[in-house]
Formats: structure tokens, sequence, C-alpha cells
């Protein structure tokens, strides 16, 4: 997908967020998120406590996605970043992962953090965990049994890693 | 050491855990949390993000340590529990260490956790990493240079995992 183009996430993107944030999560096949999480919660989570957030629009100027960019842990930990990202479902399947991928690395670089690591990659997301692979992160762990996929039950969740 | 208590942590009880705290924190030698943390965001962090926090005392009602337990993570994920430990130096080397992971289990069975994680559990704190080892845990996975040891610089953190 060309011309995407990425801002800070405002109040009124996140409205137009919404709908595929709650999806997401009321789906319970990748985000260890509450199912039942409010409006105001999610907006809290997703763009209050981050250090940025993105919203990514199309060259129609649709939201295709968002993602956060944070540090994984506090002082000494602070090098390691964390970022989430989610894409509209109707802009699944044409390259927004990826494309919000590379974005967070270079952001995440221009802000000092030396690595990035997803903690709970849900190891049955298989397009996400090749799609990872394919731009460089490791599986450097993983958890048995750590998420109660909606209609898999159980399964293991992976530790990604890059360095940066 | 015999007939600890472990009891509900109180502001009192924090108020003597803080000099053990800000130790722990400063030396940046265990734990990922600012080194600059004051008073007020350590109770946070310690008392009241998590679902539970003990303080630990002798049979002579001395502090010698306190635990938190709390979710590892929302949701899917809320199934493991993930805790935190602190020892007074003047308690170090007398199984304090060892009776709150004993008591955390029990406490987190109860509550209906499945299974404990450690997020970061820094490499060369050998003598955590072995305790826990002995007390059922694995090394699930380990992270290249997460921490920033104050004297070793960066070292690898492990994910550690039991089945509870």
């Amino acid at each position: 997908m060309s011309e995407l183009s990425f801002t800070p996430m405002t109040a009124d993107d996140f409205e137009l967020f919404w709908p595929t944030f709650k999806a997401i999560v009321l789906e319970q096949h990748t985000y260890a998120i509450d199912p039942d999480i409010n409006y105001q919660a999610a907006y809290t989570l997703w763009c209050e406590v981050p250090r940025t957030t993105f919203a990514v629009k199309d060259s129609a100027g649709e939201l295709v996605g968002s993602y956060y960019l944070k540090a994984n842990a506090a002082g000494p930990g602070d090098h390691v970043c964390n970022c989430g990202y989610m894409v509209t479902s109707a802009a699944r399947g044409k390259g927004v992962a990826r494309a919000m991928c590379e974005h967070s690395q270079e952001i995440a670089q221009m802000a000092g953090f030396e690595a990035m690591q997803f903690n709970a990659v849900v190891s049955t997301n298989e397009v996400a965990v090749a799609l990872w692979q394919r731009l460089g992160f490791s599986i450097v762990g993983t958890v048995p049994k750590a998420y109660r996929h909606a209609s898999l039950g159980r399964v293991d969740t992976h530790v990604m890693h890059k360095i940066l």
C-alpha cells in the first residue's frame, strides 16, 4: 500500500479507530486486552500511556490502522521499546502492518531506542509471527499456554525481539 | 527463616519498606524501575497497581521483605500472574525470598491463576535465577542485552515461568 500518511493520533482519529480496536479485543485472537474495555480506558491505554501513537491513513484519507510506541520497561530497561499495531478490517492484507512496523522502527531509532520487543505474540497468529520474522525479529522465548484464544483455548505466546 | 508473618501491606509498612525499595532501584542490578522514582509513584507501583501486596515480618515484628502479586496481562492473558519480591538488606541470605515465592504461589493458586511468569529476571542475578529454578520455574526465553546493569553494562534478561 503506497502513500500512507503517519500522523500523531488525535482524539478524532481515535473515534474513527475505536470500532477496529473494539472488534480486535472482542475477537480475542491476538491481544491480551480486556474485551470489555470501555472507550476511555482504551484511549488511555492506546494513546496516553505510550510515548507516541500514530494514526495511519491511505491516500484517500481513510484510516487504515494505528500503532503505539513506548518503552518496554522503566529505568535500566528503557532502552528497549515496545509497539502494538492494529489494522482496520477493510485494509487487511495490503501491507499496512508491514508499513507500520517499518515506520515504528525508524521512529524508535530516532528516539534512541536500541531494540524493539513484543512481549506476547500469540503463536497461532501465524501471519503476524511470519511478518515480524521477515522484518528481522527473532523468537527469543515462548511462554506455554499464556493466551486464552477465543476458539483454540490456551495457546503459547512468543517473545519477539530485534536489535535496531 | 521460621515464623514469618505475611500481612496485607499498609501505608505504614510501606514507609518502613521504602529505604529497601529505594536502595534496590538505585543499585540498578535487578529491577527495571526508574532509579529516580519518588515515594508516591513507588507506592502506586508496588501497592496500588498490583492485585495484592504483602508485608513480611519476622517473629520480632521486623519488616524483612515485601512482594506484590498481579495479573501479568489483561483479558485473555489474565490467567497468568506476575510477582515482584524485595528483601531488606539485613534479612538477606535467610530464606526470605524463598518463603515469599512459596507464599505467593499459594496465594496465586487460591486466586485462580494457572501460572506465574517473571518477565525480566536479570541474568547476572544468579542467586535469584538459581532460586527460581529450584522452586520449579523454567527459563522460557532470554532477551539479549535488555537490562543496563549499573556495573556490568547491558546484560540479558530471562523470562521465567511456572505452571501452578
